[in-house]
């Protein structure tokens, strides 16, 4: 029973100290894999390509939050993703920041700042501005609990719909929920489901001079559209920590859309040793039959 | 007794019918006064140049949190700053934004946008960046409180050292507080002693890299001192929202260097509402004799 790791040699270290104190094998990269019937999971960004080598492969543990970018996995191997406290306070952090961002107009601002223009607008409260969080998981969640605290009137959308901290509308209600939302938040998992949401039909739903916060992946955007809802003012600002593709081109357009601001995925970074902690607690929990933390839903895509 | 209002026109009929509807006599502008006697408070940002043609002016209201601009008032005339849940709340969301910027390295990603850069820079968590807050009053307390929920390790700085939500340094620790704070927020009134506190000494003090958020007066800054310590590596950047002078010239350096983020002294905007709620609470205690709510005590400027 070993954890195979093909992810980010930097954080290979970390990883080794922290199996080794407890009392786990590890094995670092495919090259040092001597007995592949040992290898019951693996530990990676992109997988190997060839799984089949592995006859005891149990699971894939995905070392980001978003699992969109993995091929199928072969049957009887269960898919993982990380769980990490610290990622999730780090896209909180982006989120409020962009949100706050939009709701005192800071693209605007910025233009200005290059013209040396001083002139102000209208400033609001928090508590007159209505967020809209699209995915109210483990993130979305603590970004509904911030915003409120800030004053915001925030709700939020998931497949299921359930309540939390704040009102959560159901998919099917997709349409009152943006029609409710001055900011929209976008932080869903990428799924057949979810891709191009973020498209000229739910643009076309939001409140006209709507802003949008999207931390969730590139392909939720279909970029012609937000540039026409840009332009015509349907959107009146956007802060996109996501693109497709990603590296965002040098000559994109969206770098130089006055009402944009791009930052390169940058919303969270891992951290070593919380990835190795979670990964710990996978190896705990295959080796005592518990339920694995962090189970992706293969059917659902998240 | 009488309120004359001299303030922006523009919020007189709100302040007007409130007045009215508590039964308050509210004179609007100078030229409408029939009978100078009758004014017992003023309601201003910068009151009128001859003051003694009101022989029973017992209050100048200041309908802004600051009143640094104001002249020297007669003897026997109180004066009192506007209590305003709204500006506080306002400023506290424009300090969070700028500290979150700076946390997440904002002026670096703006500047890598221009270029078409995309790079990624290493992303900290809150709990691991420590903010400093000068002035711990009715707005400092409120970013307290909302950059600890983030998870910063949040402390404060005040004349009197009294400790609040987290722990709060008195002025004769300055230099303690200094060297304890990653994210410099300044939300100190101007009065004689704190004229300047943001230059040279105060930088020096500082942990290489340290950022600064400033939306106190432009006259607390040092700008030769700001733009060496950018330059030096001292600071790593900076949000301004107020400047000396104001409005900032157009080619003034400060909106073209990389590192410094300027919006226009938008942190907050008066609401008429408020301020004139305000202002009948300051009436009603000149007749009952109680309190006046937001007196300011003229010898230590604030
Ligand atoms: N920018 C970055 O650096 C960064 C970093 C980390 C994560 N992310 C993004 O953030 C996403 C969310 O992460 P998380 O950990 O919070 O995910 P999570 O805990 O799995 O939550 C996903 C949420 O999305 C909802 N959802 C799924 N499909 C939906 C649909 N078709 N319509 C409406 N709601 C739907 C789910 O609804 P139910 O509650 O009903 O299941 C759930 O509330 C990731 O998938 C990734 O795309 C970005
Ligand atoms: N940018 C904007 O749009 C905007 C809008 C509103 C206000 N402001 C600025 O924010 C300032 C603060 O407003 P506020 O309502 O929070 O003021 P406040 O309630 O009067 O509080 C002032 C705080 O500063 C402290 N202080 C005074 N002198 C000091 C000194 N020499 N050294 C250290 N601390 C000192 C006081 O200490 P004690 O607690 O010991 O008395 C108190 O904690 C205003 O004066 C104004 O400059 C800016």
């Amino acid at each position: 029973m070993a954890l195979l790791f093909v992810s980010t040699p930097a954080r290979l270290p970390v990883w080794q100290q922290m199996f080794d104190a407890a009392g786990l094998r590890m094995i670092a990269g495919e090259a040092a894999v001597t007995d592949p019937a040992e290898v019951t999971a693996i530990a990676c960004w992109i997988p190997p390509a060839d799984l089949t080598r592995y006859p005891n492969l149990r699971v894939v543990l995905s070392v980001g939050a978003g699992v969109d970018h993995l091929p199928p996995l072969p049957e009887g191997v269960a898919l993982v993703r990380t769980l990490a406290p610290g990622i999730e306070a780090m896209v909180r952090d982006w989120v409020v920041m962009a949100t706050l961002m939009l709701h005192r107009d800071m693209p605007t601002y910025l233009q200005q700042a290059r013209a040396g223009l001083w002139q102000s607008q209208p400033v609001r409260l928090a508590s007159s501005r209505r967020v809209g969080i699209m995915g109210m998981g483990r993130i979305g969640g603590l970004v509904a609990t911030s915003l409120s605290a800030l004053g915001f009137e925030v709700a939020g959308l998931s497949r299921s719909g359930r309540d939390g901290a704040v009102p959560v509308y159901p998919t099917a209600r997709l349409d009152d929920f943006l029609a409710r939302t001055d900011l929209l938040v976008c932080l869903l998992p990428l799924t057949a489901e979810t891709r191009g949401i973020l498209g000229r039909q739910a643009f076309a739903a939001l409140p006209r001079g709507a802003g949008l916060v999207h931390a969730g992946r590139g392909a939720h955007l279909d970029p012609a559209a937000l540039r026409d809802a840009l332009d015509e003012g349907q959107l009146s600002g956007a802060m996109l920590d996501v693109t497709d593709p990603e590296p965002l081109p040098p000559d994109h357009w969206m770098w130089r859309h006055p009402r944009l601001v791009i930052t390169p995925h940058v919303a969270a970074q891992t951290d070593a040793a919380e990835g190795a902690q979670h990964a710990i607690a996978v190896m705990r929990a295959l080796q005592s039959g518990a339920a694995l933390p962090g189970r992706v839903d293969v059917a659902l895509g998240y």
